[in-house]
């Protein structure tokens, strides 16, 4: 695929959509996706894993609520990987990610994945490029041996705000007391290395590429749930997934 | 690698080896080897995957209780891989076995493996051969990630017995008491498949070589305890391990 230069993709919606007929949409989408999760564990055949990546602050809570909130609750498991804990650093760095694998007929969410093994890691120096690049092959064929050997479709979004919004939505969390709580002012001082975050997503985009990434402008949450709700939608509906018959005999 | 055939392999020691002296060197690596375990739990630093194969009766379970039985069991964890759950079923055919990979400092035995997908699996049909070569590429590919992102030394071993030897053993398990348990007529049943076992067996030492395989005449306990003792006292000797100094100051 080609060069993805995040700086050339706008954060926002093209001026021409309307947002109230696009909410519309993504409702609909949504009312069908429900049909769809039920289909895909009646039929247990397929899985799907979402994996969410982007900056503090780029909306991938918002966007496990209002997309994946809206399914049955059986059938989506989330799973939100932080700083790994001392028993998973003594393994490989995808041990903690495979034993999230969706079984067949779930969806899997993923909030933070393996890839910040090739992104704060690095951003920080913790770990050298050799091994960051051996880390991408390893990427790759882990996410190949879900897809041909479990049938399970992988979606990975990085959700692409810009550096003003995300500064205005940090600064909202210092005074907007419904979200206090997720101010941490490691965030700021992690802002600063925008630039060099920048970066190291292009390269994880150009690299981890045997799954290929959707960056979904993302300073509007309308946009992005929409665009989402519409990939997510669009991946199930494609499998033409059908109603096990009734077992005859047995 | 040379292309291993298991016909031009003999699966007995040879004549010049005298049993009591081979004995006594197994013995006498034994009681290093549990040195050579508790540096490797005190440094933290490598693990090590050892997987057994080999035809019923070949002798997994008494390697695992002469070599590895003599060390520290809070250091080794034995995995025996049985016929999958349903639950394992609907994962990818690596996830049961990532989930039992050894953190570092520890040794873990697999008593049959992964390799169980691309042999019985094989030999009945019930996997075709474009699968099957699928699942060779994700078997190098999942060595390789534990090799190279958690250092463990992965050590693959064949017990390689005769048909008539196999023959002798599963016929013990109908006359001795203390073996009875392990009688299974199925065992008599898959016995007659042995040709294409030992092609599938061939095919998977040639494909599945990112990490070597060893091939373990095993018709006399003796020399094949003697072989496996060997090559893990060797591997963890060559790690050149050291115990972790004093910490100075926390």
């Amino acid at each position: 695929m080609p060069a993805i230069k995040l700086k050339e993709i706008s954060t926002r919606a093209p001026e021409s959509i309307s947002k109230e007929k696009t909410k519309g949409e993504t409702d609909a989408m949504l009312s069908e996706l429900d049909d769809l999760q039920n289909l895909l564990y009646a039929e247990n055949r397929h899985s799907l894993l979402v994996v969410l990546q982007g900056m503090d602050a780029s909306g991938k809570d918002g966007a496990i609520r209002e997309v994946f909130g809206k399914l049955n609750p059986q059938g989506v498991m989330v799973k939100s990987y932080k700083v790994p804990t001392e028993e998973e650093l003594s393994h490989d760095f995808l041990w903690r990610i495979h034993s999230h694998a969706p079984p067949k007929g779930m969806i899997q969410i993923f909030n933070r994945s393996h890839y910040e093994d090739i992104l704060v890691t690095r951003v920080h120096k913790w770990c050298d490029n050799a091994t960051a690049h051996n880390r991408m092959d390893a990427i790759n064929d882990f996410e190949k041996l879900l897809a041909l050997h479990n049938n399970t479709q992988i979606l990975k979004f990085y959700l692409h705000v810009s550096p003003e919004e995300q500064m205005e939505r940090l600064k909202e969390r210092t005074s907007n007391p419904k979200k206090m709580w997720k101010y941490n002012e490691k965030d700021i001082e992690e802002a600063k290395y925008w630039d060099e975050y920048m970066n190291m997503y292009e390269e994880c985009f150009s690299k981890c590429d045997y799954i290929p990434w959707h960056i979904i402008p993302s300073d509007q949450n309308w946009y992005k749930e929409y665009l989402i709700t519409k990939k997510v939608y669009e991946t199930l509906k494609g499998l033409n997934m059908k109603y096990p018959k009734l077992k005859s005999d047995r």
